[in-house]
């Protein structure tokens, strides 16, 4: 097991990388305040390992909130069974939550443990590989609105990260391949000696080897925990994390949730984001060439929908929380492992990108 | 006009405190920060107030959300709206939300600025006296849950709350008397002089005497001001503030929200905390005498709805928020100007306040 400290003043928590860490109770038990425990999970999470959490906590007797699985159930509407559930359990303010499962039931629990009687604490327990190294770790919390992603949340910040890799040996290709396009974000804002690994080591990854795995997971944490340090509430360097996130949010959007998985439509968004960076004069053209191979390796997409044309999409990015006072501000590449964030990209360069990065209608 | 500082470190603000503060553009504009501004009012409010503070807003072109008037309304449903307006107008995340009502519209607006977009910056602007002496300082927001009051919620700081006190002049005699109730509170907890003076001041008060008002105000504020500066996330000395809120919550939720006003709950609540404190020994007969006659004297209840049992009672009281690690824990009085809080408040004593404490049915 590793344990990588996410530095965070007297908000710091641990974050612990290993195999078989759903077996060790202790880890789960050092981070429950109080005396009462809830888990949020979903039905499809529930069945695989709802047991063995369940089990540790033995005189505990957690509540147990099981959702819908998906997308599509991350809403205001849902995250109410969340508090249905504890106030029907008449659980008090120091009730404990443990989300266990991928992205949105993490978002979820976390951002109805940041609501319950004004802040409970929390532990994340991810399951997917995109859960493990991007949205676990940092503390965004939120639902989606009919109109934007993620448009109602709180920052608020897990008691501890408990990422057992075994839990990816039940994830499916698809989802999996969804959590690539994070740990490749990584390489392409922060980290080229990463993005080479990766272009060496995919195959491995993509065979879920577990030594592999437990690496890239490990790097993407550090990269991640690194810039929410320097930077917790996205006043600067932390929306460097968005790349491919406004061009995404607006495939989701545009689509409607679930149907693209939200590491599917990163994937579409950092190639196009390349795309604009080479027509601004950033990135070269073999350099988009490599990031657009890796990404396809990964079995991801790497164009926008055809079914979304460019003046949908210019109106669907527009209400994305990237916007301020009314301009667009991108996450661009001006190197391959350099990100920056610009309200200054020309608007016939970006709708160039737009035309010319769709899949055929 | 007096200027009270909020002193919370980075999160600090000013509450400005006079005659005709809603005529003094600059005193607004001087706390928005961006290019954009919603105003979250009511039905009620919107007629009165609306147009004044719009006029000082001019090429800001404000978003306006006009909410049902009621605490009835407080809920996750009804504070969705703001987010469905703030999304049509494509608000970004620099935009300031001014709360301008009472207690349920600076609690409703407050938990849409901490959560549109994961937090955006607001400005209170209470119309009522209860919101103006209590809810509108501090940063408690949140919306009620039918299972329980206040339930769902975060600490979330406004930049500024201005006070104008005309705008007591159009507030009907009961919700008046109900803000009273969080005055008298002040006296009861902390500030036995303050108490001494609304005996001897009252009559003004309830004349709607400016200066006299002007004064109760200023002094609530201040007392409000020291103890959460003291405490901001009620870990501690923040919670002498809800002295009566536990048995008034009971009521409130018991009843259905809006049957009775918060302050004629917490009136109610009050008296049986000082009926108990007494019983405990702590106040002596002539104090409670003292306390009951005020706050009948401020046209508020003394005793409980007959409606509620004393069993059904201490179920309601049991998803407080103020129960700790299934212990229930009550604000009682050591003695008339100071209160403590105690989860050793033996059971027959509470029995017997419940019982004896209730109108006839």
């Amino acid at each position: 097991m590793k344990t990588l400290p996410l530095d965070l003043g007297e908000r710091s928590y641990p974050i612990y990388i290993g195999s078989g860490l759903l077996g060790q109770g202790d880890l789960l038990k050092r981070h429950i305040a109080g005396s009462r425990v809830a888990i949020v999970t979903n039905a499809t999470v529930a069945p695989l390992y709802l047991a063995k959490v369940r089990e540790h906590l033995g005189a505990l007797q957690p509540v147990e909130v099981i959702l819908p699985d998906g997308e599509e159930h991350k809403t205001l509407e849902i995250l109410n069974r969340i508090f249905d559930a504890l106030l029907a359990a008449r659980c008090d303010r120091r009730t404990t939550l443990i989300a266990l499962g991928g992205g949105v039931i993490g978002d979820m629990a976390g951002f109805a443990a940041a609501s319950y009687q004004r802040g409970v604490p929390f532990i994340q327990v991810p399951t997917t590989l995109l859960s493990q190294v991007d949205s676990s770790v940092g503390g965004k919390t939120g639902v989606n609105h009919p109109l934007g992603k993620n448009m109602i949340g709180a920052f608020y910040q897990p008691r501890a990260v408990i990422i057992d890799t075994d839990t990816l040996n039940t994830l499916p290709d698809r989802e999996f391949a969804s959590g690539l396009a994070e740990v490749i974000k990584y390489g392409l804002i922060r980290d080229p000696e990463f993005f080479a690994w990766l272009e060496a080591n995919l195959d491995k990854l993509l065979a879920r080897d577990a030594e592999a795995l437990a690496y890239a997971i490990h790097r993407s944490c550090r990269n991640k925990a690194e810039v929410v340090a320097a930077d917790e509430r996205e006043s600067g360097v932390r929306a460097t994390l968005n790349l491919g996130h406004t061009f995404g949010h607006a495939i989701e959007t545009g689509l409607g949730y679930g149907e693209w998985l939200h590491g599917e439509a990163i994937a579409a968004g950092m190639v196009m984001a390349a795309d604009l960076s080479r027509r601004l004069g950033w990135l070269t053209a073999a350099e988009t060439a490599r990031i657009e191979k890796l990404i396809r390796r990964a079995r991801l997409p790497v164009r926008a929908p055809g079914s979304l044309s460019p003046a949908r999409f210019l109106e669907l990015m527009a209400v994305d929380k990237k916007v301020l006072d009314g301009r667009l501000r991108l996450v661009l590449l001006k190197h391959l492992g350099e990100a920056v964030v610009t309200d200054a990209c020309p608007r016939a360069e970006l709708e160039a990108t737009l035309a010319s990065m769709r899949e055929a209608a």
